[in-house]
Protein backbone atom coordinates (compact mmCIF):
# COMPACT_ATOMS: atom_id res chain seq x y z
CA UNK A 1 0.00 0.00 0.00
CA UNK A 2 1.76 3.39 -1.25
CA UNK A 3 1.00 6.53 0.68
CA UNK A 4 -1.25 7.47 -2.33
CA UNK A 5 -3.84 4.78 -1.76
CA UNK A 6 -3.56 5.15 1.67
CA UNK A 7 -4.65 9.13 1.34
CA UNK A 8 -7.55 7.58 -1.08
CA UNK A 9 -9.02 5.39 0.95
CA UNK A 10 -8.92 7.55 4.08
CA UNK A 11 -10.54 10.11 2.10
CA UNK A 12 -13.62 7.55 0.63
CA UNK A 13 -13.93 6.80 4.29
CA UNK A 14 -14.08 10.25 5.32
CA UNK A 15 -17.01 10.66 2.94
CA UNK A 16 -18.96 7.85 2.78
CA UNK A 17 -18.97 8.81 6.92
CA UNK A 18 -19.61 12.04 6.29
CA UNK A 19 -22.54 11.41 4.08
CA UNK A 20 -23.69 8.79 6.64
CA UNK A 21 -24.42 11.64 9.10
CA UNK A 22 -26.47 13.40 6.51
CA UNK A 23 -24.03 16.29 6.40
CA UNK A 24 -22.86 18.37 3.76
CA UNK A 25 -18.80 19.53 3.99
CA UNK A 26 -19.67 22.91 4.97
CA UNK A 27 -21.55 21.38 8.28
CA UNK A 28 -18.48 18.86 8.73
CA UNK A 29 -15.99 21.83 8.33
CA UNK A 30 -17.60 23.91 11.18
CA UNK A 31 -18.23 20.49 13.56
CA UNK A 32 -14.63 19.25 13.36
CA UNK A 33 -13.23 22.80 13.51
CA UNK A 34 -11.68 22.21 9.78
CA UNK A 35 -12.09 24.47 6.80
CA UNK A 36 -14.47 23.28 4.14
CA UNK A 37 -11.59 23.04 1.36
CA UNK A 38 -9.78 21.00 3.47
CA UNK A 39 -12.19 18.50 3.96
CA UNK A 40 -13.27 19.12 0.01
CA UNK A 41 -9.18 17.76 -0.43
CA UNK A 42 -9.39 14.99 1.75
CA UNK A 43 -11.92 13.80 0.85
CA UNK A 44 -10.74 13.29 -3.06
CA UNK A 45 -7.24 11.37 -1.50
CA UNK A 46 -5.50 14.92 -1.98
CA UNK A 47 -4.25 15.58 2.02
CA UNK A 48 -2.54 13.17 3.84
CA UNK A 49 -4.29 13.74 7.28
CA UNK A 50 -2.43 13.55 10.75
CA UNK A 51 -3.74 12.01 13.73
CA UNK A 52 -5.07 15.43 15.20
CA UNK A 53 -6.60 15.49 11.89
CA UNK A 54 -8.74 12.15 12.98
CA UNK A 55 -9.37 13.31 15.81
CA UNK A 56 -11.08 16.58 14.60
CA UNK A 57 -12.79 14.54 12.21
CA UNK A 58 -14.05 11.73 14.82
CA UNK A 59 -15.21 14.52 16.80
CA UNK A 60 -17.26 15.84 14.22
CA UNK A 61 -18.64 12.79 12.85
CA UNK A 62 -19.45 11.49 16.76
CA UNK A 63 -17.16 8.83 16.58
CA UNK A 64 -14.15 7.70 17.86
CA UNK A 65 -10.58 7.65 15.64
CA UNK A 66 -10.63 3.49 16.03
CA UNK A 67 -13.19 3.45 13.84
CA UNK A 68 -12.42 5.34 11.00
CA UNK A 69 -8.88 4.14 11.56
CA UNK A 70 -10.83 0.04 11.51
CA UNK A 71 -12.82 1.20 8.53
CA UNK A 72 -9.88 2.33 6.69
CA UNK A 73 -7.67 -0.78 7.36
CA UNK A 74 -10.56 -2.99 6.52
CA UNK A 75 -10.61 -0.79 2.95
CA UNK A 76 -6.68 -1.67 2.79
CA UNK A 77 -6.86 -5.38 2.90
CA UNK B 1 -7.34 17.17 24.45
CA UNK B 2 -4.88 19.49 22.72
CA UNK B 3 -2.95 18.43 20.35
CA UNK B 4 0.19 18.41 22.85
CA UNK B 5 -2.01 16.27 24.59
CA UNK B 6 -2.42 14.33 21.51
CA UNK B 7 1.07 13.93 20.26
CA UNK B 8 2.63 13.11 24.24
CA UNK B 9 0.00 10.22 24.05
CA UNK B 10 1.01 8.55 20.36
CA UNK B 11 4.68 8.97 21.61
CA UNK B 12 4.11 7.14 24.66
CA UNK B 13 2.13 5.14 23.09
CA UNK B 14 4.84 4.23 20.24
CA UNK B 15 7.34 3.94 22.94
CA UNK B 16 5.43 1.33 25.31
CA UNK B 17 4.78 -1.16 22.02
CA UNK B 18 8.73 -0.59 20.79
CA UNK B 19 10.00 -1.66 24.01
CA UNK B 20 7.39 -4.42 24.42
CA UNK B 21 8.38 -6.01 20.95
CA UNK B 22 12.38 -5.66 22.17
CA UNK B 23 13.20 -3.10 19.62
CA UNK B 24 15.40 -0.14 20.01
CA UNK B 25 14.74 2.85 18.27
CA UNK B 26 17.16 2.15 15.61
CA UNK B 27 15.95 -1.65 14.72
CA UNK B 28 12.43 -0.16 14.83
CA UNK B 29 13.36 2.99 12.26
CA UNK B 30 14.83 0.11 10.20
CA UNK B 31 11.66 -1.95 10.06
CA UNK B 32 9.49 1.16 9.72
CA UNK B 33 11.14 2.99 7.22
CA UNK B 34 11.73 5.91 9.36
CA UNK B 35 14.68 7.78 10.42
CA UNK B 36 15.68 6.56 13.92
CA UNK B 37 15.69 10.64 15.22
CA UNK B 38 12.07 10.86 14.03
CA UNK B 39 11.00 7.79 16.26
CA UNK B 40 13.18 9.58 19.04
CA UNK B 41 11.18 13.30 18.29
CA UNK B 42 7.85 11.02 17.80
CA UNK B 43 8.20 9.02 21.26
CA UNK B 44 8.64 12.32 22.98
CA UNK B 45 5.67 14.03 21.72
CA UNK B 46 7.43 16.17 19.35
CA UNK B 47 6.13 15.49 16.27
CA UNK B 48 2.40 14.75 15.05
CA UNK B 49 2.46 11.74 12.94
CA UNK B 50 0.02 11.52 9.87
CA UNK B 51 -1.85 8.54 9.09
CA UNK B 52 0.88 7.64 6.81
CA UNK B 53 3.64 7.40 9.56
CA UNK B 54 0.76 5.65 12.02
CA UNK B 55 1.19 2.86 8.98
CA UNK B 56 4.33 2.58 8.61
CA UNK B 57 4.83 2.19 12.77
CA UNK B 58 2.16 -0.71 12.33
CA UNK B 59 3.88 -2.32 9.82
CA UNK B 60 7.45 -2.25 11.74
CA UNK B 61 5.76 -3.28 15.22
CA UNK B 62 3.72 -5.92 13.44
CA UNK B 63 0.18 -4.70 14.38
CA UNK B 64 -2.25 -2.69 13.12
CA UNK B 65 -2.93 0.81 12.72
CA UNK B 66 -6.30 -0.05 14.20
CA UNK B 67 -4.64 -1.54 17.59
CA UNK B 68 -2.01 1.56 18.03
CA UNK B 69 -4.95 4.45 17.34
CA UNK B 70 -7.30 2.33 20.09
CA UNK B 71 -4.95 1.95 22.66
CA UNK B 72 -4.20 5.98 22.22
CA UNK B 73 -7.29 6.57 22.80
CA UNK B 74 -7.86 4.76 25.86
CA UNK B 75 -5.43 6.72 26.73
CA UNK B 76 -6.88 9.96 26.23
CA UNK B 77 -10.52 8.90 27.99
Amino acid sequence: VNVATLRQQFGSVSRQRRLAAGLSQEELADRAGLHRTYISLLERGQRTPSIEVVRQLANGLDTTMTSLVGDLEAKLD
